[in-house]
């Protein structure tokens, strides 16, 4: 386990190396045999179940329910939203053969669901009583990527889509902000990731949509990540597809739609936000093992110590989720690297010695810090140390955001700090500065951020556009991405 | 809704075309524009999450994880195991093309996972110490099929493949078992469905299986639907592709594999068990409603009637799923026959002259019931009467399983009774035997039933075949299946 340690590329050496070792030392996914693809592996899988448990929760308690759409969408359809297709055209997968037959139209393999979605809404919906309908989608996506990361992009994925349909403009607006907030719950209170809310800019929003807003976290290396995006769709969609609904009035309106999604990508973004040289630290809240105990004795010793850890375990399972580590092939020292590089969050050492002084070592993962806690004092110390763990990656987190969050005039300030981090500067709104400076530094235009009290904000400094220095438009967030 | 009534066909009449109207009126499916495929709507797809979430408790107590694998593979893969090739590939869709480009290779859209998953597994798997490997997958496979029915038959739909790996013969043998009860607990525990457990016979066994498991359920009109089925793959994926492990012995061993799946074809199965000419009828562990609240009351009664209806609602919410139809443009006639057509377990009738007793009137979707109940008495009295009604669809199930299962000698007695029912009988075990039944009747050999004190045994009459009258070599079930 030290050699697989030392097999991990230091995250301030390579940070991209450090992310694909870790992805694979912590089994969390392996290639699959067609290039883009992955495996997701079962650690790495529970955790998107409680991704998922977590959302559908906040889903349900907006009305949303969860529904299936098909996989496969006629050619025909997805060409309907004159933006949308050309958005998404080039990656498709196309299925051309099936039942042994040549198929007179190709299908789609769904990059997103919006065409079908929309036919089928097209039909359902009659009268305004019939809205709004809330409905989500939890299932796999293709779109044909050249280049791929694990979890971070990857040519099939696993997400949520959202899809909506709102009787004025003003409902499918607020929908569309409170379904941001949903992001928002998951990524600050559940992933312990800070983010800045904002809108996209014309060139970045959805393909077919009047106004994306988006969730821009920043992972460990100053980069940022986009993690939930939800998107006022207005009527662009219910045009194409027919969306209309006889309204109190007597007359015939179309509808006002939304749709909002998140990704197995959060699964990226947990690493990169918080793993370190020694692998995942995960929060507790969707760590899969919250508690790991070490059992720490040799030969007469061994039994005695593993039955006290037996009982321990029992005791602190009905509270949170824990596993014992019987193994004897490794040494204690082996299974604290082991579960360090898992990410799991509190390890519990229990040697004979520490029985008869009736304690036990809490090792917190955070921060690496070992205290001698009384036996009798559990569970209550663990769920303390559980939210004071889970408070703390979030605070680092924070503070890495604040500490790498720069107000500048010019994005050659940017540019001199190796463009790592955020840089909150003014923009005219021309597409022509956002591509003059994603072509000299790769950085784009993250978002316009949405400014509360609650987000960060560097002060604002001078009123011209950070790139051609014309009229300013805009507050913009401009980082690399991933 | 009368009308909607209406245009349901009574079950007598014509069991197929009630189905469809059915799952229609009930809102639970739509037909997508590419033939053969549906949309799940919201409500059935609440109660595939009821079954989702009742398998993986039962998969999680046994040790099993779940994981994601790939849903293309490439044809080289599929095409590894020889029989299952032959099984599989007349139904496979392919894709091939993908981000503009004709692909090199076609990949095929999973029909099932076992070489993508065999590919992985003989990467992970390098000791005995791997082992057992036990993981299980939710997703949408595809199927190329000529004939559809909504749930039953369509060319995608969701199910969970479980694929594990075991050191020895005998603990593989124990999985695929273990798991076939897995699945009876579902039927018979939660969707009040009674089965006949048993393997299948050579020409019905799953490609490339060794043994197939399967449980058998009656439908209303008398026919078979195989609900799950489990495998024993014996080492036959394991040696094509590559699945080996160093065992304690220091000799390189072959794997042992089983595999074992449920689809939303459960989903036609609850409904063609339960349902009557007035809709569904959920068992009321998967009804995504339990209870619905019914007010009853004109005028200046409305008022206090909805008040006292809405804190009936949420005294009972703690217990159970319970709607309040709050509509004011329909007539609780109407809403009767609603809530009946969507199967809702329990309606609870609250009118002016009912507060003023004390009392609510229950309703019983099973048996059509009406009692008043004390209103002190809820929600004791919700609960019991709920299970009540879980354990008497089960019996009228079981009754009806019991009422059309038939010892027969000679397969004409099946024809004679129009081959409604389960046939147990004997059989040579020869496939011409199989064939010519199927060719004569359309008649099939469901499984050979693995006897136990729980399944229902009609005594068993001579001993020679049902169909050529030579010696037997099994006792079987014949039946028209869907």
């Amino acid at each position: 386990m030290e050699k697989a340690l030392k097999e991990v590329t230091p995250k301030s050496e390579d940070f991209s190396k450090w992310y694909t070792d870790v992805v694979r030392k912590a089994d969390l996914m392996d290639y699959a045999p067609v290039k883009g693809f992955i495996v997701i592996r079962p650690y790495a899988y529970r955790i998107w179940e409680f991704i998922q448990s977590d959302l559908d929760a906040r889903f349900r308690a907006t009305g949303h329910q969860n529904a299936y759409f098909p996989l496969l969408i006629p050619q025909s359809l997805l060409t309907r939203e004159a933006e949308h297709v050309q958005g998404f055209s080039p990656e498709v997968a196309w299925v051309t053969r099936g039942g042994g037959e040549e198929l007179a139209e190709p299908l789609a393999v769904r990059p997103t669901s919006e065409t079908i979605v929309g036919e089928m809404y097209a039909r359902w919906i009659q009268s305004y009583r019939d809205l709004p309908v809330l409905i989500n989608q939890w299932s796999n996506v293709v779109r044909w990527e050249k280049a791929t990361r694990p979890f971070l992009r990857t040519t099939e994925f696993l997400w949520q889509e959202g899809h909506t349909v709102h009787r004025t403009e003003a409902e499918a607006r607020a929908e569309t902000e409170q379904q941001l907030e949903a992001y928002r719950g998951l990524l600050e209170e559940t992933l312990a990731i800070p983010v800045v809310a904002g809108v996209k800019s014309a060139g970045e929003r959805f393909a077919g949509a009047v106004e994306t807003y988006t969730l821009e976290a920043m992972m460990g290396d100053g980069r940022a990540l986009q993690t939930a995006t939800s998107h006022f769709l207005g009527q662009n969609f219910s045009r194409a597809f027919n969306i209309q609904f006889l309204d109190e009035d007597g007359e015939l309106k179309y509808g006002w739609t939304t749709s909002w999604g998140a990704s197995t990508r959060l699964l990226g973004g947990l690493i990169m936000v918080h793993g370190d040289d020694r692998g995942l630290r995960l929060p507790p809240r969707v760590a899969p093992i919250q508690v790991v105990v070490v059992p720490i004795a040799k030969g007469s010793d061994r039994e005695a110590v593993l039955a006290y850890c037996r009982a321990l375990q029992l005791r602190l399972g009905a509270h949170v989720r824990v596993h014992l580590d019987e193994r004897d092939e490794f040494t204690p020292g082996y299974k604290f690297n082991d579960w360090e590089m898992r990410g799991v969050p509190l390890r519990l050492e229990v040697g004979p010695r520490d029985i008869a002084r009736g304690q036990v070592v809490f090792a917190r993962r955070d921060n690496g810090e070992k205290t001698p806690v009384i036996a009798d004092d559990l569970p209550e110390a663990v769920d303390a140390t559980l939210n004071e763990i889970q408070k703390a990656l979030y605070a680092q987190a924070q503070a890495r955001m604040q500490a790498l969050s720069f107000a500048i005039q010019d994005y050659h300030e940017a540019v001199a700090r190796d463009r790592r981090g955020f840089f909150w500067g003014n923009w005219c709104g021309r597409q022509a500065c956002a591509d003059r400076l994603q072509e000299e530094t790769s950085m784009t235009i993250r978002c316009l951020p949405l400014l509360t009290e609650h987000d960060l904000q560097p002060q604002r400094s001078g009123n011209d556009c950070a790139v051609c220095h014309g009229p300013a438009e805009h507050r913009a967030v401009f980082a690399r991405a991933y």
